[in-house]
């Protein structure tokens, strides 16, 4: 099978109009999880404190899928995880950033110009801290013209962010150690899921976080 | 930066003692929720009824990372999320299986031959039900000799595996469902993760799992 990715995002990039977000497939899937008899209170508040402003929600047994630019949807899973740890119980969430393949597997675009990613959200802090885990995929077979793809040379720039911002928590078998307050942290996985998607079409990224957790340092 | 995955790999194929499990990266970092003001005491309870043989494991306030070979690996997610899901109470769980790099970003490996997958695991049906959404990512930069990097035809191969063992349970943005025994859904992915492992060296596969949800079907 021939991987579309590439081949149609280079072989039209100045024609037509500007792809929407969710037709490049920018998006986010989020699992929150409660540790308390009250979850279903305490997640349903939280969902509904947040403000879903340009974004487009689907939730199913699994996951919530938010679709929209990048900056309204760092604000939102932000708010979200705040919102849920402001409970004072236990939360951990997973959530999945994705951009430049808008299906499951097949990555086709329709025609137009590719968004470049939105400028670096500024989140203000939110007042709870977290712990979290952190992988980051570009998932670039191809390479840009005049660029072999090489994901470790990615990872290293996200990785350098993070430190720069002071969330970097040290090292970990397959992933990255983020800390801070959840903005912090939210804002670290964004700039990085960016800042690859500056030369790569499609890249993902898995966080979890860990709020109010008992055995945290 | 020059990318040491498959340089390191491909130019010592065949020569010194075989890597094992831990010095090829092989593992698992497991993030377990219970929805329940009774959480801890059903994940310790879980961690104590299985059956560690062969496995090594690390627990800190997010995740733990459990390393060993495949199907030692395989039986441990499996037999702890159902015994998580024998409480009764609503469990979700984020599942990051890794191959082929053992540190954080930089996938050198030390000199030997590099072992294959190995064998797909048989997993004794649990009798817990599991709806999941699982993400499979091969890293492969370079490509393996006279091979093109493709890693949508790898993750197709998966995904047809997924539809012959019947746990292929739909598409949706950036994942792929899956639903039945948990034994089925875990032998699903790690059969995936362990197909792709045949012919790329360093591959992920993200899983997040719910059990006694009040919104599943």
């Amino acid at each position: 099978m021939h991987n579309t990715i590439s081949s149609t995002a280079q072989s039209q990039p100045d024609t037509g109009p500007m792809l929407t977000p969710e037709e490049f497939g920018v998006g986010a899937r989020i699992t929150l999880s409660v540790m308390s008899d009250d979850y279903a209170e305490i997640i349903l508040g939280a969902l509904t404190s947040t403000d879903l402003t340009g974004l487009s929600l689907t939730t199913d047994a699994v996951s919530t899928w938010v679709t929209g630019d990048e900056p309204s949807i760092a604000r939102f899973v932000t708010e979200l995880l705040a919102a849920a740890g402001r409970s004072g119980k236990h939360v951990s969430a997973h959530v999945l950033f994705s951009r430049g393949c808008p299906g499951e597997v097949v990555c086709a675009l329709p025609a137009g110009r590719l968004p470049g990613p939105d400028a670096l959200p500024e989140l203000p802090v939110t007042g709870v801290e977290a712990l979290a885990q952190w992988s980051l995929y570009p998932l670039d077979d191809a390479g840009s013209p005049g660029r072999t793809p090489d994901h470790m040379r990615d990872i290293y720039a996200a990785i350098d962010l993070a430190k720069a911002t002071g969330t970097f928590d040290g090292s970990e078998h397959y992933v990255t150690r983020l800390s801070g307050d959840v903005a912090q942290i939210v804002q670290t996985v964004v700039a990085g899921w960016l800042l690859v998607g500056r030369s790569v079409q499609h890249v993902t990224t898995h966080t979890v976080f860990s709020i109010n957790s008992p055995s945290a340092r």
